[in-house]
């Protein structure tokens, strides 16, 4: 077995990184993902709809939003007929490589951008080496190009190698808005999995460091809360209105100031607020979009509950209505112990790699715990693989960027997990 | 018609700033009020609950809080008569002058001090001189040392004249809490009154000034809230305690923040709060002691209403429970123009005063404005009037002072807009 | 002397109502303006920067809305040529009438639209006869499409009488953003002026009701302050980040509780904010666009002195900077009792005006007080006129709507009045 | 060996439990302690001063405050010799057992009360029993009564033994205060101890169960906030006053919203706060006593800065001024494992002991930290021991109580440990 070229790799990936599409519009994306996948041999692949059960997504953008990044695609040169398959914002992507007898084994890979400005400084590889997003306002921030890459190199090395069992590489949506988990878990795609991996790159570890199992997901919820009151000219009537901005900023603070929790980590952010039209009017309506998480599910319910308690307190300090939307919830979840034993003993022997962290904390959320958790459920195993990257920025900064030369190490440790536990059948 | 001397008003006066006694613990200050009165001629002398509705007092302190101040009276020399007449709080004291046939005149002084400490700078008079606070933390920083004094000089002075009709003077408790006005106007003291004068001293005017009748009474409202929640070990069960300090914080922040109102003018004040018991204890409780006030009755309303809402909604964001007791309340009031009339004439011929101010806003509340509704209610007339006295610090500052020069043209206004209005039946 | 028909004034506040455009975007609504005075037999025609002093504009929008905007009119048809010197945002317009001797006359209108959504109920007379705003978000909620239209027919009937002196109608871009009177005044536009008139409908005034003279003007400030921190993941770096969100939420609650003030009237409103970019990232930028207000400029200025305290603290206490940008400042003005007589007595004549009241509070501010400021400092007198509109929603909301039936008797008073004070030489 | 009767420790508990006396008030507790060493056989009893380092106590309360606990031991009947040894709040004491040859070891007890109000309800034990706290509003509420007895308790019993070695008893105050700690360490009382054990009961484990080496202790800074600002008054001069209770207000709510850490576990509660004088009066002065906690000293720290700027930003908000004073601050601290294998054997052959823990997290804060790294630095060992108790009501409420079947077992198990300390010399 041997993974593709870093050339290819690279080319890849930034071809990915030029074009990133925050939640539920990686519209160019699932259809680029869609020609390499038709390129290869593929015995199965699945489209959107066939990926996600109905009815499941969540955060959906609304439709103008949503025909926006759908346009820009057709620009973009997206192929048309993918393109209508992913109508309405239901994207994403899977492929199955069916090899003969052996276990069903599965890779998931997230494939969504943020929407968040990328640098423009010339200390910033993509903007000097001409590959920085032509999306403005959207970035891969957080590597998820670096992903999906992984997930066609691996699906790529597999194909070539004398694997023998199922493959299932799936391209999942929506993981920053914790919206895409839910509907891949639901549609049925893993239920017969005996094998899933996860994979994410950098979260601090250099390049040429692998974590067998991460561990250390936060449950997370994620809400918007409206605030409604009633403007009226801020001179003339200023005790006939009710202020909207005053009760969200009474919220915030008190959100923030939610109690820690002796049971263990907890977190709470208001990430974007805003409110009011005019600076001469008393604002009507103001929004949070925050979550909360914890290092257990009770642990991000007692949060949820306080702050559904701060909201609604802080609505009728001010005499305005509040109306709270959950918007995307996962759980914490577990690397088994025999999945990160085979990561960890592949890991070791692989070129590239300096260093193999057996166990390390992951220390936010993600809603691949969604889909590790039914494949527990069903009896199948799964493991979290961190794969070091030396990343200038932090996560979700403007300056987050991946060393390219962590993509074939890391497509190698994974396609030779795949490898030795299709051959070490359950 | 002529005033007691500079001397004797100046030694009363004296003795009275030596014993501030917060409301309805008037104990010390009322039963030498009786003592001056016993040794005049007066024809009737109402003592503690004959000029107080029964269960109609406000903001009555406890039992504990009662019999100490009660005691120090004891101590002080107060006659033992008198306080028995007054125990469990039922302070203050009223004379009536009957002199045969004319109108009722009624004049209200209050007799309360204020729960502050004075200051010991040698630039503060009562300091230098030795007659400051023997009270420490209680204080006459508003005066009513000097309306005690005048409402026994004007009745000095009416006794000694050819006054003909029927005199009141009413030694109010408890005007500071809001508290003594209604059990006093509903005691019925004043039902038969054609003319109600009220005075009080200093408001920024200087010495030698009068204003014939103080207007712009605020409305107000005064209110205990207290918040409860649960205690916890702050390092070891934070999350299990429900926070009354954080529910207070949150109420006086948005209390301050309640909208201005278009139609007038709007106060509110969390002047005393307090809450918790130990450093590393989760606050079990804690409480607001404060007040609104407003232009009419309507906007005291509306800033009443606006500050339940976030009390309410402070303890409902921290998960506590808040209870709101109503402290004391007084509405406005307005002078009458046949009374300012006579005040104006008669302050524009009394000696040492330079100038006279036909009106001037208060900018506060009085429960004067009780007694002065009352009897206008039962057809008569009322004027509250100011009687400038350089002051150093502002009224309820630790510097407040009183200009003894003003006492005697004090008395000589009163008395003389007394026998004026005597004359001039209604 | 008589105004233009109800058919015609209907028609030209319909078409502005049509195509509201806020401060320094009207681009539309200058060129129709021009479009008309073309058609009218004026003396001098000044446009955009020839009304506005170079380098005194404030508030002005970035580039691309402007150009945003700038298509937009284009697109609607305005005539190119005067949309050129209309580039970069210079609105506005005023016409010179020159017949023979006489004093110079000027009447200020104001042109600009709100950043508000317009109604579409069918109870919205706009919505139901077809005339709402085509420009969604925007919207003529103060009545300045009714300004114009009074502007402009005032002009046509003046031009039709016997008028002998000088009259300049000043279309003034800008006023809700307090941006436009200051570089009108400064352009010297009014150097000249002996008499100026402002206008304003509605202000709870029905239709039929004059208001000679508005007063009660409120000093004004407008700011943007920029609050910056760091971003770090809020799961994974929640200790790392500095919250611009926090502090920014911290300023709006305070600054409602900035106290009131026993000098007169005060305001402040945080009318808009935001602040964020996703929910699971830690805040670095958040932003109030917001105001202050007084009675006097004194007042207004110790509400700016505060708010600067309250912005700058906030920041620190969350370690995060703060940028306070002022965005436009107007003092107040009073109306000359020479002028409120004549306005007045020709108000008390005119058909359609039942009810003439002299005084009125505006509670509100207004950059108009720039422009009579101006004329005073040079010697001229100045009344702000108030037409009463029957109006089903107040003044900034989304049902505010003009009566039509007031725009006849509006443009009568108002070109009455020039006509009378140009009888009566200063 | 064996311990002193249950009888004889319930007593002894019961008595101190009667009169809890919080940090550096122990003047009862400190002489009934002295008086109990003086009816042992000790070889050194020091006491006060001789245990604390001349200027290193922390958080000592006013004179006034002193002499009123002073007064109350004297009226309790404390021996008057020692009283006068204790004079200025110098408690606490020591006392030395020298046996022979063999290493020195040490137990440390801490005997202050909590500032708290006690249950009175019957279903609460030493309310029904009749030895609830004489003293109104403090109260033994974390079981430092318990402590007190054990320690007195294992001087006894290993009096009675063939212990062959130093043994130290250390009965230290104010560890509530986190201020008895640190004096008592740099007296060098300490510096010869081979072994220190600390001991506490509860901390939610049940009767029959002992730990035999906690861990978890959390650095703590405790601070007192007093921020000053200009009172005035409420109604007539609310814009001239600074008001220290709104940036009191503003720092409670911004201290609890700290963002939590990453690198773990931090805490902050604001736990005594007050301000303000009168309803009507524009509060002059305002507090907080609050703590900040930390899992690692540099979590602490961070706490503490950020608490800082909280609390100097809300004063700059508000135009006040605040000063942090310092009150006491503990280091986190570990158990060694060759001491807690010596507790965790004796433990589990001790009668009484059904259940050996090894290690488990307290979760607060604890000047015994001070102590056992002093030990640490000198090349000595330590363990802080748990020692099970079933009670009703959490630590630090009202209805704490202490089951007192654990006494006897907690003596033994600390009295084995000592003599088997002692025999395994270092």
């Amino acid at each position: 077995m041997s993974a593709p070229s870093r050339e290819r790799l690279v080319e890849l990936r930034r071809a990915f990184h030029r074009r990133p599409e925050p939640a539920w519009r990686e519209f160019w994306t699932t259809a680029r993902i869609v020609d390499e996948l038709e390129a290869m041999d593929v015995d199965e692949l699945l489209v959107g709809p066939e990926v996600l059960a109905d009815g499941e997504r969540i955060a959906v953008p609304d439709d103008e939003e949503l025909r926006r990044w759908y346009r820009q695609a057709e620009e973009a040169g997206a192929n048309p007929e993918t393109l209508e398959r992913l109508r309405g914002g239901h994207t994403g992507a899977a492929a199955v490589l069916e090899r003969g007898s052996g276990p069903t084994v599965a890779l998931r890979v997230d494939i969504d951008g943020l929407p968040r400005a990328e640098s423009d400084d010339d200390a910033h590889v993509p903007a000097r080496e001409g590959f920085r997003s032509e999306h403005e306002g959207a970035m891969h921030a957080c590597g998820h190009d670096a992903h999906v890459t992984i997930g066609l190199g691996v699906l790529e090395a597999v194909a070539g190698s004398d694997f023998s069992g199922t493959l299932k590489v799936c391209f999942q949506p929506a993981e920053e808005a914790i919206g895409g988990g839910k509907p891949m878990a639901e549609s049925g795609l893993l239920d017969d999995v005996d094998y899933l991996l996860a994979v994410h790159v950098g979260l601090d570890h250099p390049t040429g460091e692998v974590v067998a199992g991460v561990e250390g997901f936060l449950a997370v919820h994620q809400f918007r809360a409206d605030f409604s009151g009633e403007s009226a000219h801020a001179g003339g009537r200023p005790g006939s209105g009710r202020n909207a901005v005053q009760a969200m900023a009474a919220a915030v603070g008190n959100l923030y100031a939610i109690p820690r929790h002796e049971d263990g980590v907890t977190r709470v952010n208001a990430g974007r607020v805003g409110g009011g039209s005019a600076t001469n009017v008393i604002p009507e309506t103001a929004y949070i979009e925050g979550e909360v998480r914890g290092e257990t599910t009770e642990l991000m319910e007692y949060m949820r509950d306080r702050a559904r308690s701060v909201i609604e307190g802080a609505a009728a300090m001010h005499d305005c209505d509040a109306e709270l939307t959950p918007e995307g919830e996962a759980p914490g979840a577990e690397s088994d112990d025999a999945v990160v034993d085979v990561v960890e003993a592949i890991a070791g022997r692989t070129a590239g790699v300096d260093s193999v962290v057996r166990n390390d904390d992951l220390g936010g959320s993600e809603d691949a715990t969604v889909l590790m958790n039914r494949v527990h459920e069903r009896g199948g195993r799964a493991a979290y693989v961190g794969v070091g990257t030396d990343h200038p920025g932090g996560h979700h900064t403007a300056t987050f960027d991946v060393d390219e030369d962590s993509l074939v190490p890391g497509v190698e440790v994974l396609a030779g997990t795949i490898l030795a536990l299709a051959r070490d059948r359950p």
